[in-house]
Formats: C-alpha cells, structure tokens, sequence
C-alpha cells in the first residue's frame, strides 16, 4: 500500500474539489482524509488530503507528472507531495535549558515522532551528558558576539552535512541570523515563552509578572527575520494569580513550553501546517 | 441568491465527495463551505455544504428531486436540505432558575439568534415576569406525580399549535416523557451542569462537592430516553478549589451552563450537528 | 449579627497576623475568614479578614478607632473596612453593544449581584430599550470631539447625584477622560477585548485575526491614565483556530467579555480586589 | 537558617491562628508563607505555615515539644512538622507506558524535584533500558494472578529496605492490593486516565470515545481500598472532537497525564496537600 499527502493552496475558484477527488479516483485511489478551508478575505484555497494507493497501481501511473500537467497547472496551484515512507531529519539546537529537550528525545524514543535526530547544536556544553544518554550527536559550535559569522558558516555546514529537513529552536536562546532563516523558509520552528504577541523578545515571564497577567502561555512558531513574529503554529496558556513569583511562572511556563513546542513539531511532521501571508492554516 | 446547507451521512465509499461537488457545479451552485468527516470505526461518512446559487438558476434547477435521483439513491444517503430563508421556531422549557433564559433571550433580542420563540412554557410562574418583558408569550403548565399525562398532552399541544422546530430546556428540572422525546427525536438540547458522564441525575454540583472534584463542567445535549445519556453537543469546565462551597460551586456554574447551552442552541440552529449512533459530528 | 470586611495592606513585618487576630478576638469577634499575601519583591503585606460580631458587642466597642490606635498606627497600615449592610451604587457606562449590559442586568434581576444601579449612561440611545425593560434610569450623553468637556461635567454631575460608588464600562467604546479617572481612582472598571498586554486599543479581534492568533481572550481591570494599562482583575481565554473569520471572533470574543467583566464586578464588589503598584491581589 | 513547614488540623475554634502565630514569634521565628482553610461544612480548621529561624536559636528551642504542649494539646490538633533539609525517598512503579517515566526522569535531572528516587519497580523488563540510561536501580516484580501475594511481599521488602516515604504509580496499570495501601496511607500517588469520577476502571479513552465527549482529563490521587475513589490532588483537560480516533485520545491524553501526575508529585513533596474525609485541601 502506498501512502501520500497532498498540501494544495491556489487562488479561490470553483471546481477544484471535485477535480481533485476525480484526479485520486481516476488513479483508483482512496482518499482517507481530506480537509480543505478558504480564506474568504484574500479569496485563497487551502487543501490537505490524504490517499491510499495499490503499490504497484501509484507506481505505474506517473502521478506526480500528470498531476502537475492536469490539475495543478489549470489552478495555478502550489502544491508539495509527501510519502509516508520518508522519515524526516530533524536538527534540536539548545542552550541551557533542558526541559523541551527532555520532551522531545523522551517522544522520540518512545516512538511517538517518526523522525530522525541526526544533531543537536548547541552554544554550550552543559546539555551534551543529556544528548550523550540519548545517543544522539552532539556538537558544541560557541557563539559569540564576534564569532556569529563563523557560527552560521558552522551551522548550515552541519545542517547541510546531516541532510536536514527542518530545525527546532528547543530554548536555544540566540537570535536566529538572515542567512539561515532563508536557507529553512517556515523550516525553522521556534518555542517562546508568552502568548504572543504579548511579551515579545527576552524575559517574557519577568514582563508578565510586571505586568500583573492572571494567564500566562507559550507559542510555537515559524521563525521569520522579524523576532517573534513569525506564523503561530500553536499556542497554549494555564491561570497564574498574585501568589506567583517570577520563580513560579517560570516553573508554570516550562510545563507549557514543551507541550507547546512538541505539539508544533507533531503538525508540522504530519504535514498539517500550511503557511500562507504569515498565518498558518493547521489541519486536524 | 439563494443559500441552501446540505447534511449528509452515508456508509463510506469512494467517490462521493466528487460526485456531489460536480452536482453542485453542474447546477451552477457555489460550494462556500465544504467538511466531511468518516467514522473509520463505522464506516459511516458525512458531509455538511453550503452553496450558493443564481435565485432564478435554482428555483429552475429542479434541484432536491434530482439530487435525490441522481446522487443520493446511488449512494443510499441520509440527507436534509435547509433554505437560509426560514427561522426555526423554538419553544423554551423552564422552572425557576432564571440565568440561562435571561442569556438565550438577550442573544435574541440581539439579533444574534435567527430563530422565533413563540412560546416559553414552565411548571411555575416564577418566571413569567422576565417572559412578559421581553415579550414573549408563557404558558404555565403545573407538573405533579399525578397530572403528568395531562401535562404531557398539554405541551404536545402547545408544540403542535405553534408550529415548534425544536426544544431547549433551559434548567427546566423535570423528566421528558418518553412521548414527547419520540415526537421530537435529537430535536429537545439539555443543559446538564456537570461534565457528563459525571455526575448523572440530580444534585450534580453537591456530588462534585463530595467528591472534591479539582474541575467542575457544563454539558448539553440531546434528550433522549435514558436520563442524561443523550449525545453530547458541547462541553465545558472551570477549575475550582477547596475554598469553594457548593454554593460557590452553583454559582462558577451558572456562568458555563449558560454559555455551553447557547453554545448548544447556535450549532443546532446552523445545522452544524449530526447524530449518529448516540454520538455528535460538530462541523465548525 | 454585625459582618465586617477589612483590607489592609502595609510594609511586611513580623507580628501582623497575631496582632490583629488577637485585637478581633479581643473585641469577641469570631474570623470566618482571613487570607494573606507577601509581596516578597516589594515587601508589602496584604490581608483580607471577614470577622463576625454580636451586633451590640461590636456597636458598643468603638471598633475603628480602637483599630486605628492599637494596631494601624503601629504598623504603619493602610486599612478599609467594609460593614455587609451597605448595598454599593454601580453606574453602567454603554454605547451601542448590549451583550454586557444583558448580561449585568440579568444577574442583578437575579440577585446575584447585591447592589443598586441608579443610572446607565451612554453616548447613543440604541440600548435605552434594554434599560426600560428592567426599569433602570437611562442617562443620554453624547459625545463629540467638541463636546468632551461638556459631557464629562455632565458625567460628574449624574454620578454625584446618584451617590455612585464605581462605575461599569460595559463597552463603552470611548476614552475616559482624566478628571473622571481621578475622581474614580481604581473605581472604574472596564473590560477589554483581548489578553492584555496583547492587543491594546481599537480592535483587538482585528488584530488577533491578522496575527494569527491561536486563542482569543478577554481583560477586565481598571482604568488608569495610560490606556489599556489599568490594573488587570481578570482574564479569560477561548482557542479559535483558520476557520473563523473576525466575525466569528467577535462572537466568540462576546461570551469571554460579558463573563470575565461580570467576575471582575463581583470581585470588586465583595471586596475581594486589592491594588498595589498598578497589580491586584486577588483573594478567593 | 533552619526552614520548617508545619501542617495543622483541628477542629474549627477560636484564637488558632494567634496562637500559633504568637508561639512562632515567642521563638524568634519569621513567617514566610501562612494559609488557612476552614471547611465550613464539617466545622474542621487546616493551616499551613512555613517559617524561618536562626538555626541556634531553633535548636536550642526545644520547638517541637513546646509546640505539642502549649498549642496543639489545648486546640486537640493533628500536626506534622517538616525540615527542609531531608530529601524525600520517592518510589516508581511502571509498567510498559514510559511517557510518565521520562517526564519525572527528566524533571528529576533537570533538579526540579527535591527528592531522590531510590528504586524503580516494573512487572514487565520493557522500561529497564530507561532506568538505566538515568542511573536509576531497577526492579523487575513480575506479577500474574498466581504470584501476588508475592509480588506484594517483595514490594513491601523492597520500599523498606530503601526507605521509601511515598510511591508513585507511573501508569503501573496494577490493582494496589491492601496490604500495600494500608502500610503507605495517602503516600501512593496514582495517575488515572480520566477526569475522575467519569470512566473509573479500565480503558477510560475507550468509554470516552464511545460516550463521544468533547473533553478529556486526567486526574491525580491518592490510592486508597475503593478502585480510582481516593482523594484528588490534580486535574486537567483538553478538547477533543468527532475528528479524534481512540488512539489520537491516547496520545492528546499522554501528555496530560504525565503534566498532571507531575504536578501532584510536587504538591505532595512540598507539603502542600492535606487529606481529609477523603478530598484534598492544597494549598498554593
């Protein structure tokens, strides 16, 4: 049996369902799971759908050509095809903090993510014994103020070397440089520690404090060259009152850091995030 | 123009999707919202579509006898089909705690419910005040251990008279004849103040109190002839403590029991519920 | 039976929780509730105690001044105290919106608020309906650029004359002005539509939807000087996700605001809200 | 410094929190954090203090039998008295779930628990390599229906021997037999996978996708004789919908409960939860 995903985004227009469902069809596929949404105010159609094929059946019939020749040009569509097959290879960098990293590598070796986790990077030594118990690569690439051009050359050598499909900003803690950002366009899936766009940039839960919030929460997001503003790909909050110090929050907020974060990474792997006029289109 | 919503359930087979789309595109129609959703598990597929059409090309289309013949004979559907044009009118049940007739008739009188109320019916005058000032007409029909079958013929009565699509029982307190529940099948939505299935029957806030219960919640839901057992349309919760008194606890709920019912009435009244096999699909 | 509320707050010292519980029971005076709270940033102490006394005993004791000489003088306390008798005047201040104003009125129809509403103001007459049908005393005062100054003397004049004790902004959509604040200091509550500090000013579901955001929420604090930076007493959230449009934002948006401006009014009427540097200390 | 944590509960009376705070001065003794709850209903006072000593000062104060002689013999108190110096021996019982397993291990390295865990017990070998790769003795029990009262025997022999104080039940997925409860009363914390009292017993997503609710829980408790009725410490939710199979309640449930069972180890290791009449009072 042969397994796709399909992400489709075009310009608004009727027809374009039943084109694709008898396009699956025509090709005697079965179409496990489909969604679709328009956004009415830019007059954009957004489609995610999943199908089933005999293997032999999909192998032979040049899906992807004729797809293009048949339905995707006559849309004008952007589309992007995955197999199930394919185990994506995701790169953590970290810092110091080690709670989202303890999430993630426990899911992983639990089985819960099907990826694999070629490299950690970090600016620092302190999480290696964590990547080391883990058996994943670790490589310590510093970075300071004057060696962030080294770094970046350091890390899209690594990243490229490790064949990377996407990065995960596990509290890494450094501001992302142009040049990478580019190189992982929606690529790069950062956790900050607010309900953004409350409490942009550092020290979120100190401003939160100040501020006297009675709800905290924590953002996962595509990383974008404006800090923080990138697509929300998911967010979650929990109540704090006056009884909580800075201390407490951010005990509170770590909690929501690594579900957030993983939850993010979990979409993103199931293809079930579109990006589009920096907003994210998440299917269920 | 005219709008029409479309409600389909049928046993999972490849090809609907395309073939109702393509009906609807041969008949000039306009899909504006399209989900599906399959019980994998029951092999039960459904569908909720909103098109819109020329008024004119519609009203020539001949529409629901061909849809009838040509695509739901050949896939044995269920389906119902609603004209935005027509209010459902709706009859509230109520005894005499006042917070969410007070809630339903605000949204009314907001323009936020596109319905009719033509009558509210209660076993006590309490409330007959608030009916009068928002204009609406109350009947009161006493309820005792020995005038239930004569209650019963009464609203049966009332219901009939005034056309009524569909009931809400807005804390109304009193056990539905199993009569009036097979006249109105998933057509009578309960406010239970309890997250079912906790807490089935009476007392539910003094049972949670007992238990001490870290979250207490709202359900509503169809009646059906087992008591609080009918399929779910909308929950909600609130955290509580043990600072909280059963009175505190009365209190915190009435704020969830008034939403989660509105809630409730609104995804009714926009079709957007389906009922299969004791359980909803809520298209969003 | 005489019931008192007191609040106090003072630097932090040691020896305040024995002083003033033995200065009760010294009056004969029986807690029925006491809870406190240390600042430990800025070192202040807060309390609130709700104390039971024989009416004679307590009316024969000189109560506050005794208090004043034997325990505030000597801890350098700010103190207010609160008899259950009194019922507090509430002004509601409304434009065109009436989802609050529904709901305020109903609860207090209810009794579940227990105070008095001698006036709404609003700068429309849309809702002066609303106000008639539940025999409330509507004030219109309109607003324009040019008359600013006119209609806050007029707004002095109606709420010196009604006794009021705090005012209600139930959406009322203008900025008040800094003579009104001053004579109302932390005495005017508003509610904001978004998760302050997120999205201040005009339309907050504009901007959630724009950003892209995962969840909505609702403020409600009171009015200070800078705009949407008043103490906040309460907050709550709801997730919305793609699908809705501002619309279903602004619907969705309605039921957090009247319910987290409804809470914020019974926490301040019961004396549960204390400020300290632009944050409340909020007791349960 | 010496910090000590006193936990208080008697009958309701007069004069308790006076005394008590009194007799923490008359020793020097500075109060860090003081609350107090009295359940109104069965007229019982609970308090808990945490106060700071020079440390002589304290030792020389012979604290704990003055305390038990002038205070808790004239109010007839229950009261334990903590050190913060001692570090809890905590015990794991698993199974072969390790989401919960990794979340305390990672949490226990990260330095976020002040305890040490001396032993992991399984009934199955799968989650040996976990223990392992953190350093932590592992026990392999196994238990059939033949071997229980053997199972318990070298259970009981194992927590003696390393001085476990309380045992926390990682999704063991095992029925605590007697025997065990008795010797550890309120000492063993289970996770169930419910919002407690809904879907007691086994396979609680399987009822919860059949009852087709829209919310799920998890619940931390005390394990007392009576199956999943012990008293609660923590619960939380999260939506679900019709889009969601079994298996996506198992993984959305995962993380709840490994947040949850976390949470209420760390209220348990800081003293802050009192059992009474089977509920919990947890102070914040």
């Amino acid at each position: 049996m042969k397994k796709i995903t399909i992400l489709i985004h075009c310009k608004d227009q009727s027809g374009i369902i039943a084109a694709v469902t008898n396009f699956i069809a025509s090709k005697n596929g079965n179409i496990v799971y489909i969604d679709q949404h328009v956004d009415q105010e830019q007059e954009v159609f957004f489609m995610r759908l999943e199908g089933e094929f005999e293997k032999a059946s999909y192998d032979n019939s040049n899906f992807e050509t004729l797809f293009q020749q048949e339905i995707a040009l006559k849309f004008n569509m952007s589309w992007e095809l995955y197999t199930a097959i394919y185990r994506p290879k995701m790169a953590l960098f970290v810092s110091k903090y080690d709670h989202c990293l303890y999430d993630i590598l426990g899911r992983y070796k639990s089985g819960e993510l099907a990826l694999d986790i070629p490299m950690i990077v970090s600016n620092h030594l302190d999480l290696k014994p964590i990547a080391d118990s883990f058996d994943i690569p670790f490589f310590h690439v510093p970075v300071t103020k004057d060696t962030k051009p080294e770094a970046e050359a350091k890390h899209l050598e690594l990243l490229s070397e490790h064949d990377i499909d996407f990065i995960v900003l596990a509290r890494y803690m450094q501001i992302i440089p142009e040049g990478l950002i580019e190189t992982y366009p929606h690529k790069i899936i950062n956790i900050h520690h607010s309900f953004l766009p409350a409490f942009v940039g550092a020290k979120p839960y100190h401003s939160a404090y100040k501020r006297g919030v009675k709800i905290i929460g924590a953002t996962s997001h595509y990383v974008t060259k404006e800090l923080d503003a990138g697509p929300i790909i998911e967010q979650d909050v929990t109540r704090v009152s006056h009884t909580h110090s800075i201390t407490d929050l951010v005990s509170k907020g770590r909690d929501l850091e690594k579900i957030v974060l993983s939850t993010g990474i979990k979409l993103h792997l199931d293809h079930k995030v579109m990006v589009f006029n920096n907003k994210t289109v998440i299917f269920s």
